[in-house]
């Protein structure tokens, strides 16, 4: 059972986070928050996102597992404004959520959890280095990698005190280096990874809203990307496994 | 032979409710007016559009039957700027009317009016319902269920004093509900008809600009959407026929 | 050798100048001056561009010539944002580029030159017509004849003491006259020629910035534009071949 408000702007900032990586995924619901789980179909990139109790302006919940088709919700924000609160209503053992907002009242059939991926395990990897930087700052990063190549280096050098990205492409390359006055803070240890552009642009349009993203790295192991939205009442984490950097 | 000076928006408006349906159209010039009617290809949807002589700067017309290529028109449309005079000028019995703004004076050529439809016979249809509302409400409700399906249901509930309109897709439904406080009149008299979003959409895009537009349905009978434009000196009548709906 | 830093806006404007006929281009490097010199493929068109030493903030250079992806350069134009400030840097002999501005730093292979055309010769040809218009008013011209035709006739009228611009299409013809209060000067003399809008249009979105253009036309001639840029510390010249008149 799920009868909820939340603010529409709440609501299509979670549904865009998912959108980055999943066209459907299952949304659990329990009495006190809202929160999500999704592997992309390729394997190589994580979402996680958590609603708690205080996101919503009104939450009343019985465990629950929705099967949410992304697509067709992203088509729904579409007709909500700036302001508007959104009603959920699904009955105990329901699988049709009323949607309603202004004096629209949306009744959409859930998608069967069953013929949805299972969630994945989290990973439990050690990611000693931590940059947190704004998430405007990330963005423009990974558009102006994405120029010149189809892969990005993220990494920290301890000795100069930065944080780099750096992209080569056939015949180009770009780097940026961020000094600890630009930042907000960095642990000083040297890692260093390669990841797929094509996840980070997706990722990337996301983070761009946040006020502030922590970056996990490793050596050649996966990145790690939290943030909050909802006015700290939301949270997000992006994990995209590295590439293979070519000899 | 005509004559005319005309506010480029009032004639854009007039070219963008013709163009909804038709890309050509007979066009009848008489002394104190203009006025054209008009039914789409699959003979689904009709305009009636009237200018009267009051919409125009200036206007002297004899009677005369104009053969307007509609999608030329259109592009036309896009080199005037808002506030601009719109100069007409076809000499008696000419077929090349001249059409000048700012610096700018074009010589479009018109169609031959014998190629083009003969205007349809204006209905005689009762249709019991009568709903007055914003252009903008109806615009909305359009795009919303636009979402879901490609047919939407126009109704009067008179129990519960509702005007309302319903989609069913194949897996989602979404209803609006709008009362007597949310509208300017309604008749309560049981009316309710299905119809094809796809017109809708596109009618929906002018009528969207109009102040107040006023609905006409009966029982699975055409719907009608009445509303004036240019200060009331401009009115346009779409008539839609009605979709059975499936048992 | 090159060392020098500029405002982005102003390389913006170089580069976009130079897209408008070509993708790739020489650059003429020299002490106190950048200037490049590109005909387009079909021989049909030529741009010439001269930066002064002024153009830039600093400029160290001594005799090089670039090869320019131009359509590369574009792209990451993209990234720039109104007043940042680009620092360009190639050592001595070099054929790698630094091109950095906020925190990126790009490096660019250059094109080999010797891939690229060789610079044309400019042509000596007496224009008596000459127009100062500004730069919008031509552009808007050029578009509106698009409307009707992909071709376009310009010429003075010197009896009438007005400039042209003419084109027709198969059915319609559009006429744009501008009299001598409407322009910033002319010379009373007799030209016309013929020319394909297709270049005219890419060469208007550039002209169409700037404050004046100077049109030079002959009979049946090339027409020359020639405009200032970067507070006049920048020039630029099209020349386009004219298109013969059918009978």
């Amino acid at each position: 059972m799920l009868k909820a408000t939340i603010d529409a702007d709440i609501f299509r900032e979670s549904i865009d986070a998912i959108a980055a990586l999943v066209t459907e995924c299952r949304m659990h619901v329990e009495a006190d928050h809202l929160y999500t789980r999704a592997v992309d179909t390729a394997n190589v990139a994580m979402v996680s996102l958590l609603l708690k109790k205080e996101a919503f302006e009104t939450l009343h919940a019985t465990k629950e597992e929705l099967g949410l088709d992304i697509a067709k919700l992203k088509n729904m924000m579409g007709m909500m404004s700036k302001g508007d609160s959104l009603h959920l209503n699904l009955p105990e053992g329901g699988h049709r959520m009323e949607m309603a907002f202004n004096q629209y009242r949306y009744a959409i059939t859930l998608l069967d959890v069953n013929t949805i991926r299972k969630d994945p395990n989290p990973p439990t990897i050690e990611l000693p280095g931590k940059i947190v930087l704004s998430g405007n700052a990330l963005q423009e990063a990974i558009k102006a990698a994405a120029v010149v190549s189809d892969k990005i280096a993220l990494g920290i050098d301890p000795i100069n005190k930065f944080f780099y990205m750096m992209a080569e492409g056939d015949t180009d390359t770009i780097k940026l280096e961020l000094s600890q006055s630009e930042i907000e803070s960095i642990t000083l240890v040297e890692v260093r990874s390669l990841f797929s552009l094509d996840y980070l642009k997706d990722m990337g349009r996301v983070m761009g809203k946040a006020e502030k993203v922590e970056i996990q790295l490793g050596v050649n192991h996966p990145v790690k990307f939290s943030f909050d939205f909802a006015g700290g009442n939301g949270h997000i984490d992006y994990l995209l496994a590295p590439r293979i950097e070519a000899e």
